[in-house]
């Protein structure tokens, strides 16, 4: 399948993207919202727009560094809006894209199946440590 | 919300999984299936069965190795099943499980919404750049 790569100067409009094809432009956006925090904090704005403290907080576990990150290549792939707040103190505020609520929908879907499987996930990495 | 952690002795069926808690079984598993090449693997198998070596040219770009700890961690999970054909020579199979099959059905929703939209995902990096 002819793919669209990330390198070339000119998009052809005849090359479709295909995240199968290593240099596709596809992949590295499919690894950031699918990436560990990534996945996370999509599903997390999905429940609407958070503060980046407040965003910290829902997302247990990430560190300040790796949040930060996280949003700014979800912004950058056109996921997630960034609006500074003129407030006294200001605030930074998180919202998605249309394009991100439609990704958003999708992690959601797959946690929600993960979450009320946990029963058979567990019973399935039981009889694997037995094997 | 209370959460079903990995080491708990005794599952409590009055514990709901949250992902977003960091001690929940459930955020592993999430990792397994959403990682670089967790995700491409399921993906690849959504289109049927696959043998070690033709699976490892479809997910391209993924070394035997890496193909090989995503597998066992899929297999772990319960999201993938792996029988030996007693074939000259021998073949190993891989093919979804039920659960397998949902979960590889919202990623590939997530990958189709991506590689529609890669327009929007590269203007959306050029104007970030730009900025």
């Amino acid at each position: 399948m002819s793919t669209r790569h990330k390198d070339s100067p000119e998009t052809d409009p005849t090359l479709e993207a295909d995240v199968f094809a290593r240099d596709c432009a596809s992949r590295p956006v499919l690894q950031n919202v699918a990436s560990r925090w990534g996945v996370l904090a999509l599903a997390a704005l999905r429940e609407g727009p958070y503060r980046f403290s407040a965003l910290r907080r829902r997302v247990d576990g990430i560190s300040e560094r790796m949040l930060s990150q996280t949003l700014q290549a979800l912004e950058r792939d056109g996921m997630i809006h960034r609006e500074v707040q003129h407030s006294i103190p200001p605030h930074v505020e998180y919202t998605l894209t249309d394009l991100g609520t439609r990704v958003a929908d999708q992690l959601v879907g797959l946690i929600q199946i993960l979450e009320s499987n946990i029963d058979t996930i567990v019973a399935a990495q039981d009889a694997y440590r037995r094997d």
